[in-house]
This record gives C-alpha cells, structure tokens and sequence, in this order.
C-alpha cells in the first residue's frame, strides 16, 4: 500500500516516520504548500517521495490512504477531493470545522465503502487504553463524573480557540470511556487577548445524571493534563505528567447508610487501598497507523472513525455557540 | 472583654483556644446544645466557663463578643438577637442563608454601631496576604482570570450542597484579591447521592473582561487546593497542598505583536525565572482574632466585615439557582 | 497507675497528653529544672501535678511508671535511679550515650522484674508497621539493601552531631522490618560549623549479604524522609513527606536468566504494578503509651524495649568513632 | 571536517545526528562490529558513509576526527590508535579504565598538539551551566557540601560496577562546579546479583573542609536524579526528573551566633524565598560537538578535555578499591 501525507508541520514528522515504518506500506509521498518545509523533510527522511501538487496524490492509483494535515478549515475540501478520488482519508483532530461536513463525509465514505479514520491518538496511549478497560470490566462502578484539565503556556492558534485547539483530545477520552449519549452543553470562558478564548470551561450533561466538564487553557504558567473519573465503586485518576505511575485506582467512594426513612440517609466516605498498572509502552501513533491499515485490509471501521469525529465536532460546535452567550444551553442532538 | 462561643463542632475547639490566647480577651463562655460535647470542651480547656442558656449569653452585661459557629440556617437569627442585645459578632462562613439576610444584618449593625466580622479565615494565611500584596504591587499586572480548585473525598454536609460548603473559601479570596466587581455567574455541576450537589463548576463573569472559575468537589480520590491568577505581566500560583513553597509567581505571560495592522497580530508567550517568596507562619485564627478586637477597639470595620459576607453570599445564592436550572446566567446586583 | 514526667521540652506535651488520655493512668506527675516551663505546662494541663524535685518522683510509691525526657547525657543517671527506686521506665530515644549504659540498665531491670519501654515512636506508625507486616509476609522476598534519607533544615542540637540526633528513627525501623544481624558499620561526612557533624552518611554491613545506608543531615534545604528497602520479589517505597500514599509497594525487580553457564548470566529488571496501602492513622504515641502499660499489666517486655535500644546504640557509637576516622570500618558486636 | 563515529550502541545515533548537524563538518564515517547495526543506523542516516574496518578510519587522512563510542575496556587502546594516526578524538565516558591509561593519553595528545574532548555531556546542560555560574558569581557563597542521588531501576552493564556506569555523570559535574581538590575516597555498597555493586556510596573528602557524597543504584523502584549544594550564604536543588524548574536556590542557611565565648556559639537556621532561574533549553550533545569542534579551530583545550576525564577516573578507580575493602579510605594524588 502506498500513502500520502497532506501538510508537514508539527505533527507531519511523526506520521511520516509511523507510515515509513509500518509493514504495510510500501512508499509514502508528502505534499505541503511551503516548498522550504518540504526540503527539510526530504533531508530527514530521504526515502519519501515529494509531489509537486496536491492534484498528483489524488489522480496517482497506487496511493491507497491520504492523510490530511492540515489547519481544520481545509479539511472538509481535501477529505471530500480524497474520497472521492477513492482513498482511505486519515484526518487529524477536529475532524471538521462544523457537525454538517462531518456528516457529508461519513455519508460519503459509506456510500464508497471507504475508510475514514480520525486522529484521536489518545485512544491508542497505553493509559487510555488501561482507562477503558477498567471502566468497561465494571471495576469503577457506574459512572458519576468525568473531569478532565487540559492547561499551560502555550501557542495560540491563529484560526480557532483555546476549545476546538485542546478540547478534541479530552472529548475523544470521554466519548471512548463512558460510552454515553450527552444532552446538553454549556461553555464559559475569556478572550483576553483577540476573538479567540484563551481560558474555557465546558460542562457535558450526559443521560442517566452522569456530568462532565473540560478546563482548557493556553494561559496558565503550569502545565496540567489531568483527568479524574468518579464511579460508585472506585475512582480513577490519570495524570499524564507523570512520568510512570500515570494511571492511579483508588478504592475510595461513598456510600449512602439509611437510617429510618431517606430523611435519614447519611453519606459517607470510604477511603481504601490505591493502585497504579503497569502500562503498555507503545507509541500510540504506532498502533493508530496499524488500526487503521487492518481496518482496510479487514473492511471494517477503525476505531476512531468519522463517527467519533463527529461526536466530538458536536460537542465543539455546541461549546462554541454556548461560550459566546455566556454559558447558554445548547442541546445535543444524538 | 469578654467572649461566648454557641456551638462547638469541628472548629469550635479552635477557635476558643484563639480567643482564650489573645490578651484582650478576659473569660471565654460556651454554649452548645450537646451536653456531652460541652463536657469535652470544658475537659479540654478548663478556664471557660459554660453558660446553660443560649439566652444566658444574650443577658450577660460583660460579654461584648458572640461567636456564632452553628450550622448556616441559623445564622440570622442568633446574629440578629445578638445585633439586638448590643453584642459584636464574629459569624463563621457562610456568613447567611440569604442575601436579604446579610443585608439586614449589616444594616443592623451600622446602626447599633456594632461589628460584624464574618470568619473568611483563608484571608489572614501569609499565603493569601502575600497574593494580595503582590497583585496590589503591580507585579502581576491587570488581572486577566482567576482559576481555583478545591477538591476532595470529604464529608458531605447534611444541609448544604458543595458550594455553600466549599466556595466561600475561594469566594472570599477573589474578592480579596481582585477587588473587582463581578456582573453574572454561571453553574454547572451533579448531584451523585441526594438533593445536594457533590460536584460543582462556578463560573463568575467581572468588569473590565476579566473571569473566575472555581471549582468544588466532595467527591475526589484527591485532595486538590490550588488557585491560578494569570496577570498581563506575571502567573501566580497558590498551592496549599505544598508544605513549602505555596505561592509561585511565574515571570511568564503573552506578548502581542503587532505586524502590519490588527490582521498579523501574533500571540506569543515567554518564560522567565520563578520565584517562590517566604510566607509569614502566624496561625490565620489568631490574626482573625487580633484584627476583630482591634476593630472594636479602634471603632473601624473590621478586615473580613459583613459586606464581604455579603458579596460571597451573593455569589452563592446565584450559583445554586444556577445549577438548577443547568448553568443559566444570574445578573449580580451591586 | 500513675505516671511521671522527666523534662518537657519539645517532646513533653505529645507524652503528657498521651498519658492523660491512657484509662489505665490516674495520675500524671511533671517536673522540669525551668519553673516557667512548668508553670506553661500547668496552665496546658491543669490535671496534672507538678513535683518540687527529682527524688519527689522517685521516693511517691504511687509511682509506677517514670518518663524520662530530657537531653541523653542525662539519662543513664536517671534511668538507674527510676530502677533502683522500682518504677518502670520509659526513656526518650536515642536510649543511653554508650552501649555500656545501655547493657548495665538493660540488666538492673531484668534483676529487677521492672520494664523498660524505649521511645522508637516510628514502630507504633501505621506505615512502618505496614512494612513489617508486608516484609515478614514474605511479600517483598529476601531483603537486597535497606536505604534511608532524613534531611532537612533544622536545629542544630547543642550537645550530639547529626547522628545521634536523626538517625536512631531510621536505624530502629531498620532493626524492626529487617530483623538480622549487623557485622560493621562506617560513616563519613563533615562539620562546617563546630565540632558536631551536620551532614552525616552510615553504611551497615549485615549478615547474608545485605547492606543499610542512612543519610541524615541538619543543613538541607528541602525536607525528605524517604526509605527504599529493594526485596527479591517486590520493592518498598515509605516516603512520610506524603500527605497520603505514604507506602509503595513496587512489584518491580531483578531477574537473573542464565545462559550456557554462568559466564553468559544475563540480568535483567522487571516493571511492575504499583500499589498504596490504606494505612491505620492511630497516633504513634498513644499505641506506644497502650504497648507499654498493656507489657507491665502482661508481665512481659514491651515492642521497643532495652534491648532494641541497645542495638540502635551500639551503630550509633560505631559511627560516631568511624565518622571521626573518615569512615574507619567498625565491627559490631551481636 | 570529517569525523568518524566507532561504536554505534544506545547512544550512537545522538552522537552521528548531532555531528551531521554541526555546520563544519561535512562527512560522518561510521564503523560498528556488528553488520545488522550498521545497517540500521545507514537506515536512519542514509548520508554516512559505512566504513569496513577500524582500521579505514585510521588511515583515512580526511577524518581529522574519530568519536569512540565502544565499551570503557576499549577506550584505550582505540584513542591511542586514533592520536597516533593524528586524529583528534572524542572519548566517551567514562574516559578510561585506568587513570595510568588517561595520563598516558593525556601526554601523548599533548606532544602531538591533538585535541581530546570527554564527553561529559552534563557539562553542557542549561542546568550545570546554570550551576556554575550560580556558583562561581559567589551568589552560593562557600560550598559546604556537595550530595548527588543518580537510582533507578536500570540495565545492568555487564562489564562495569554501578560506579562506572552512572557516577561519571555527577562526578564530572562536582568537578565542574566546585573547582576544588579531593584529598581521599570512601565507598560502600553491595553486589547483589553477581561480580559487580549494584549498589554504592561514595564519599570524596575535599581540601577546606568540603564533602561530596553519591549514591548510585540500578535497583531501585523509583527514578531520582537529584543533587544538593549546602553553600554559606544559599542552597541549590539540581532535580533532573523535574520537567520544568529544575534548578532551585534557596536563600536558606546557617547562621553562628556566638555569645560570650565559643562555648556559647549558637548555630541557627535561616529560611528565605526561594527562585528557579529560567534554563537555556539547546540539546547538550549540540553544545558539545560545537565546543570540541571550536576548539580544534582555536587550537586550544576543550573544556571537558583529558585532564577532566581523568580526574573523574582517579575517584572511580579510588572507589572501586575502597568498596571491595568496605569502605577503606583511599588517597587522591593531584
């Protein structure tokens, strides 16, 4: 199988090296708009082939997978050229600029019976991973919150907020864990520099008195990436600055004594033994390529497909139209 | 002069220890409706001396201080009838159950020419005083957002939700700091167990484009105290979890750059040295204790009087009708 | 029963209070050479009955028990006093200022049918008796090396180095979880400021090949208190600066795989899960004060006795003298 | 400038990608002994040029450099190879097995006006650096005392004791920042597993009363890369494992106090604010290879030269005799 990677910038590096290093893939063409970029990635990876326009990766046969790198407005343009040209589309994260494009293209995709896989690479992280098989083995207990922080010093973006450039990776973890359908959304936040917020907040109401919230920010002096998960049984914490010890499982919670009638229920807390498992330690950029090339050769969806994309882009789109009224509802349609 | 204290529960113990070392304060008087734990209180501290009757108190000529320490529904009355009998008063936080509470109670006492101070404990810490001082200095420029956590697996109350049990810690803080006045607040949150919310998101909207967010949970497998204050010209961190070190500032910030009109604006940020200063070590109560007595002393307002009750009563007022109706925006009246 | 106190300094009040709460004590009895001391005592305590002079304590019948809490060069002298006059005694770590002290007070109360408890408070926490129980249960496997860190910026005490002040904590759990023999110890480190060492390293060679290294130091300016006892089959972390999560149990490791003889032995280490016992958060001092009482009520020794003591002093002595030879090797003898 | 790289292992690719990136040099050579490495490597770098034999490289007129990046046992007898074909040569650490080995090098590459460079690559991090002029602006004051912790759960080398393997790292630092004589060596530890220490102390004593201590470990649970530096006037933290703020001076101290007479010297301590200076971020291993370069060019000594790598030798080889006598003290020549 051949592939092509649309756009080298940060991330370009990384997905070249993955899709040179997997066993399927027999060569990888690179296309990027800034001709000096691309002389830089010629040199680090020799191997690769430089095309001269994005046009020569659609109309070439051998290239079976396109993968789509670039800022999120032209993603819905190059996606929809690439399907259909007939290739498997990797789209990095978000998926789409709005819950319309994702659904023409997974609409699309159906229709060719072709292959759309979104770049949720947190999913393939040993941690998340270990995350979602706690949760699914019934260890946690039902769920009773998700809360997720997602901080530092870091760039702005200079086409979208703090929420559609941090949120996609914590929505992913959520939708992949907790495997419920959200009601409503509601974002606060601050643009403190220009019309982007810089400092956001999303809460999630999900079925089932289940809540989630997100804290993303690209103006704190300290860098957070924290997630907490309560259940009735157990809690979990995953703290992704650690550098071992990332997944902790605590055998702590509450549990509600009644005493003669509801009016006496007493709420207490347990708190018992923790435990941290070991992690898998592959790149999950690594095991991301390798699911979504089985997912071809298997003709089913990945993992992370459009699907998931636009779960996420829903929640985004909804956060966005809610910041800007200063935490008005909005409600998800599932 | 001579001080009663009427409840005795968890903090009751420190806070007779405070007025019994102060060297204005002659006699200390007890009451509590449990007689068991005002036979403990006075093994633990034999030179108080026990009154029988709330009433006792009132009547009492030479006591000029009551200590109001019971449960927050009750506040107003025993406030009110202290106010009447010419008492100052010293009331536990949350200062009411009402805004219209705190209002009458305030205006109550400007009249009687009595003091009220409302027990913000957190605002006589040497953590929160070098806050204030930094942020009054200038070093950390115009305030842009504040950001506290207060999390952990703790006792749920059994007639208040998080925020009435954990915010006023963090209210009062902000308001101290910042010294700002805040337009709308928003909250967001669950309520796992019962009627009460064990989780909660507070979002507070201020003047001039600056924005808080606090938030509470008695739910946590981890114990988290940490409040973030992003400045334009420095980032503050306050982390009382720390045995040392508690407050951070971060010669860190954003720069804009202007390249050719507003459109090529570019956002960086930049990272300097950190330095954590030296926190004076005085027991916060004690200082409490000390800035009350002098208030009456020198016929002045105390630091933490009943206006600042009333401004986090405020705010917490409007965050509960706001997570019951899931994150509607309530007006702040100033 | 009734007790006596011998010097309350720092430590005093911790072993009043403890005794007033035992239910097996009537009475407790204090004195001190500083009347002011006492008299603040007095006024903390007012139960308790301050005695004019030493030989009051020795000569009142009632006494049963005499607790001796003052600087070590004195303690010898007091010790043999309390057990000529037929009290059970109680002394303060480290136990005597030579292991000859220690033997002859050891003997006088095996004479004498009288106890000796010696105060190795750290035996009586919930995390090092969690150590004992998951060494002895074989968890850990056979003990590798046995390593402890006390450092911190502290007072400087007037009349011991840094050993005889910090180390007897580490070196009785040391004793505890270990249980072996040690064959010779060395030390080194330095006196910046006077004739005591302030900075302070001990190696102790024992039996089966095993080793034990303690640093204690007075001029650190970050506080740690961590061990690392690394075992066959799992490996222990206690680091008591934790909040919770003070105990660690690694089940990491070292395996040796052989290939074609010995020559080709391949070693290899192994990662693990990790976990955190739930600890028992018991007051260290009051299961002490109840070890003691229950062992005089038993007839018995108590956990911490006379001849735990003597072993702490017998590495205490040996790297006082190896310290003073730049790490001379000093046998011990068993 | 040509350079070849001889030894491709854990740490060749980092040597062969920075000398590619240094702007002076205009071809790599590489040799390794075993084919199916080289062949990889050639994968990674498709412009080096593999070289057949050793001794192609030595012949080669056009190489004026030649990295040895092979085991310690064959420093030696390469680097004398390399200098008697008029190469330059980078040493990697530690530099030799012998300090009779490092002298003898150290005077044939003076003889023959080359230039050897050791590659001490701690020497070159924004935090040694950061050290060193922390301490020689005299902001430190004098240095009291000098303590590393290097442990983790590591390979096992199977030619070398732990001492070879990691204390070279903080050796070189020590040397680096205090610029002072050590007079005598101490070590302790213990074999575990096999033939070599798994475990080791080392104490090195200084001329004016100055101590450095290091405790190495490949079998420890937890990861700690950490040094103290106790100085008259402040302290610094150098922790390794921190992800930012690394370095920490703390302006804490000791203070003597005498009043009437030495006998009544009061030693007190003193805490203040602490700072964490922002660090230079470049790769070490980039500054190292434009030092040895820029040397060569300036026909002058590198700074972490001959002389450095032997004095580093003489402490190893000193600790390597006192650990296998338990702890005998061991003299340093100067």
């Amino acid at each position: 199988m051949q592939a092509a990677v649309i756009g080298v910038g940060y991330w370009g590096p990384n997905l070249i090296r993955n899709f040179l290093g997997n066993n399927h893939i027999d060569k990888v063409h690179v296309y990027d708009l800034n001709p000096a970029r691309l002389e830089f990635i010629k040199k680090k990876f020799p191997e690769i082939n430089i095309v001269k326009t994005e046009d020569d990766i659609f109309k070439l046969k051998e290239i079976e997978i396109v993968v789509i790198a670039v800022p999120v407005d032209q993603h819905f343009a190059l996606a929809k050229k690439a399907l259909d040209a007939g290739k498997h589309i990797w789209v990095e994260k978000p998926y789409t600029s709005t819950s319309e494009q994702a659904r023409t293209l997974n609409k699309l995709a159906e229709e060719k019976g072709l292959n759309i896989f979104v770049d949720h690479t947190f999913i393939y992280t040993g941690a998340v991973r270990k995350m979602k098989e706690l949760i699914d083995s019934k260890e946690i207990g039902d769920i009773l919150y998700f809360d997720s922080v997602r901080i530092n010093l870091g760039l702005f973006q200079s086409d979208v907020n703090v929420i559609w450039d941090l949120a996609p990776h914590d929505l992913s973890i959520m939708f992949y864990v907790l495997n419920k359908k959200p009601i409503a959304v509601v974002a606060n936040g601050i643009a403190n520099f220009y019309d982007y917020e810089n400092v956001a907040h999303i809460s999630v109401y999900f079925e089932n008195n289940c809540f989630a919230h997100f804290h993303v920010n690209w103006t704190s002096p300290v860098k957070i990436r924290r997630m907490l998960v309560g259940g009735t049984k157990k809690m979990l914490l995953f703290d992704d600055m650690e550098n071992s010890e990332k997944i902790k499982v605590y055998d702590s919670g509450i549990e509600i004594k009644e005493k003669e009638g509801i009016y006496n229920a007493l709420v207490q807390y347990r708190i018992g033994d923790m435990y941290s498992p070991k992690l898998i330690a592959t790149e999950a950029l690594t095991l991301g390529v390798e699911e979504f090339i089985s997912s071809i050769k298997e003709r089913r969806k990945p993992l992370t497909n459009g699907d998931d994309g636009l779960k996420v882009v829903q929640i985004l789109e909804a956060a966005e139209v809610s910041i800007k009224e200063k935490g008005k509802l909005i409600a998800i349609q599932n």
